[in-house]
């Protein structure tokens, strides 16, 4: 390998101002502005990224750049005569390598942007080995999940980041103005929020990493019993990975009024689909003082945020979603984002009508339809592709009743493509009512104090809801595997990078 | 349980512009203006919240309502004409009892606050038991981590949390700002980032927790010769929690430039000390053509700009905190934020001079000091508190070698009070170094390929430095025990609620 240095040993500077404490410019500040970086013509800049593509044509060299920062390359024109040149006949500058340019910076003649690079100087920072994996040829992302590392190198993955960027921040930005504060739930509990959840197990009766693979079961500790021995566990007791932070974010909520949870969540199911991952993120807002009204207003505004923030923040990439994998994305979330339109927009269901639009359907369903049955995935395509959106789901111990003694206050938000985006309800804040609900399906008081303690106490109306974060990135982008909305993605069998 | 209803049934009501979903006033808003409440006097107001206290007296009582919006409590004044006031009477309103309180803004007689409410109408929503355990009386934090779930309802863990949260939003805040994008790192794990950390295990071997308490050993799995059968587990071999995210982030700052994580990390340590935890949150940013100094003044602007947002946003906790918690709490994080100061702020010392200036200690050290080996907290004090400030760690393997042959490329950033907040470095950009790196620790460099990968294909100098949040809130608050810098601690043998 070459060893190349910079030619300025700083690449980066302390400035004056916080917040600014580098001055290197990316391809997104010189071509980001409203007119696409004419702005700058004839000034002398610097392009540190790495080598899309090499077209060597006779009297001139064309290498597009890409740093991350934007959708966009820098396309850099380069003659023979420009200082470096020779790295381009020697092969060193191939795509995937990365590369310092500097140039001036001029109007381009291309049809596909305002500016181009005329170089006066290339050096190759590192040079790629010819097996790089990822060439301009097209390859398809079943691949390129095997490629987690270098997939962000890619247009598309590139774009996702970005877009998934922007939604997260989007988020801490709604709720951060609307007076939330976010908490952190914990991850390892010895408590199981929904009392059903399949759960990941943590622990230390199994060494630690190098030695795992060879461990003994007789080596766990145990009991006389031949029961493991949970007090020589590290927590003392079985622990196991969070499956939702509600509980513990309802705690904040009758103290601070309004907080929020984003963190990992985890799933031990056994699903092996495109809309299911092992590890999550997951967004949990809890309001105090407020009903099952209140919980809908909040999800439909966050979501309505969000949307605008990505579709006003995000537009190269959302253009290249609606050419490459969803035609009619934008318009799609430009409906969604018309805060004007927005009753109108969403529709809200109860329970009963989903049920009686779905026995009216046409359509055969694999699960049969009877009113108390759990709505299936089947169902709820059904609802939001061909009939409408919006409805409730089944009883979680912690939905409050109604009045009617069958159905509680709960709500879910289905969205074209991927079904069930928000799960919310009103919680049950009467003690005696929650008592016995625990009761009727044999879940421990005990385990429960803390959470009982919450009605005890200076109980009050509370509702919240949760939303599956690789979900949103999915509605947003149009792609289509959930397991291309997240960075390193976990599922059974895979837990690679 | 006396059961209330709300005046109106409808507590929030949507609003006509995306970002204002409810109208609900909270303490803050009302008094948290520049004129302390004083444009509203003359207004019909609702306050919801906590009764903090109650004083009755012969003609007026006096309710201190707290919401959790800010640390100051509405002070409602109330006659025996006010409706609901037989509530008071009957002692359902109580220390802990939530309450709806209407009434008229007033300027307030007394001198700590500068408005109070008039109460023409009092609710009780929830009332207390006569067992809540956070009665005025001052109770002590360890106690208060037994309370978990109700301590945010105090002074103390009330600014705590919206410190926190002023926090994680200004890191968002800084990154964003600076092009950074968000990265979650994965949490599930089936590579060991340091090559040593303690990890906790992640496994579906042993049955989900409500059966877990009673597993026979012999349950579990296993192959002929005895061995636990991994190929049964979830991921179909021995998987972990995350120790760091550093290499996963590394990845896409290879691909998108400039990237961070801010999410759960942990440590099956068993250390129960003041200033570990076994689930902490990491921030680690990733910087692409990036070397040492760069990163550097990245730590530091981003540390100036997070202070900087706490003293302009948390004003009224952070002198709470100046009174009660660390006096002096508010200078030392001033000088921190003076950006004009802070070349000479923050004094750089390499790894010789630190050991250096140990061996020049007048001080006993329990550990012995000499070149070569790892700062102990007792030195790295000494440095902060009684010399200065800045210093470099022992090396992992993917820190860059010096020219020296015998240092690498790391920094530690050292504060008062925390001791270690942030460590960095250069991270080893060259494949054939990092290869005998990995071969000098005899980690197989088959586990490592893709992270080798990225040497392999375009390589670029990077550097990048790892942040403990809950340290953080230590530095800001001065709170002295890390457990009361998170909602919910982890440590050997607490994994409650």
């Amino acid at each position: 390998m070459k060893k190349t240095e910079f030619p300025e040993k700083k690449v980066g500077e302390m400035g004056n101002t916080v917040g600014e404490f580098r001055k290197k410019l990316k391809i997104a500040d010189i071509k980001g502005g409203p007119d696409e970086g004419l702005n700058r013509v004839g000034q002398t800049v610097v392009v540190m990224g790495w080598v899309r593509t090499l077209r060597v044509q006779s009297s001139v060299t064309f290498l597009e750049v890409n740093d991350g920062s934007s959708l966009s390359n820098m396309q850099c024109v380069m003659n023979s005569d420009a200082e470096g040149y020779d790295q381009v006949e020697s092969g060193l500058i191939a795509t995937g390598a990365s590369i310092w340019v500097q140039g001036t910076l001029v109007a381009s003649q291309g049809s596909k942007q305002k500016v181009e690079l005329k170089v006066e100087k290339v050096v190759v920072v590192g040079k790629s080995d010819p097996s790089y994996p990822i060439q301009k040829k097209r390859v398809s992302r079943e691949f390129l999940r095997t490629k987690a590392h270098l997939r962000p190198r890619t247009n598309t993955f590139g774009a996702v980041a970005r877009v998934r960027n922007a939604l997260a921040y989007a988020t801490h930005k709604f709720f951060q103005e609307n007076g939330f504060v976010w908490i952190s739930s914990p991850i390892i509990t010895a408590s199981d929020c929904e009392g059903a959840g399949e759960q990941f197990c943590v622990t230390t009766l199994i060494p630690s990493s190098r030695e795992a693979a060879d461990s003994p079961v007789d080596a766990i500790p145990n009991t006389k019993n031949g029961l493991i021995d949970w007090s020589q566990d590290f927590f003392g007791k079985p622990a196991f990975l969070t499956v939702s932070g509600q509980l513990n974010a309802e705690t904040y909520a009758t103290a601070l009024s309004d907080v929020y949870t984003f963190g990992p969540t985890f799933r031990a199911e056994n699903s092996n689909t495109s809309r299911h991952l092992a590890e999550f993120w997951m967004i949990e807002p809890e309001l105090a003082f407020a009903d099952l009204d209140d919980d809908m207003a909040c999800a439909t505004a966050y979501l309505q945020y969000v949307v605008r923030h990505v579709l006003d923040n995000c537009k190269e990439d959302m253009e290249f979603f609606n050419t490459w994998i969803e035609k009619g994305v934008i318009d799609r979330l430009n409906v969604r984002a018309q805060f004007d339109v927005a009753e109108k927009d969403f529709v809200q269901l109860t329970y009963t009508d989903a049920i009686g639009l779905l026995l009216k359907a046409k359509k055969k369903f694999e699960f049969p339809v009877k009113w108390g049955c759990d709505l299936q995935s089947e169902h709820e395509r059904y609802i939001t592709e061909e009939a409408f959106k919006g409805c409730p789901e089944i009883k979680a111990f912690y939905m409050r009743q109604n009045d009617d003694g069958k159905t509680v206050a709960a709500m879910d938000m289905l969205v074209p493509r991927v079904g069930e985006l928000i799960g919310g309800s009103q919680r049950e804040e009467r003690l005696d009512y929650l008592e016995n609900r625990l009761d009727e399906l044999k879940l421990s008081k005990e385990s429960y104090w803390w959470y009982l303690d919450l009605r005890r106490y200076g109980s009050v109306p509370h509702a919240g809801f949760g939303l599956g974060f690789e979900r949103l990135v999915q509605f947003a982008t149009g792609i289509e595997n959930i397991r291309d909305a997240i960075p390193f993605p976990r599922a059974p069998g895979s837990a690679e990078f």
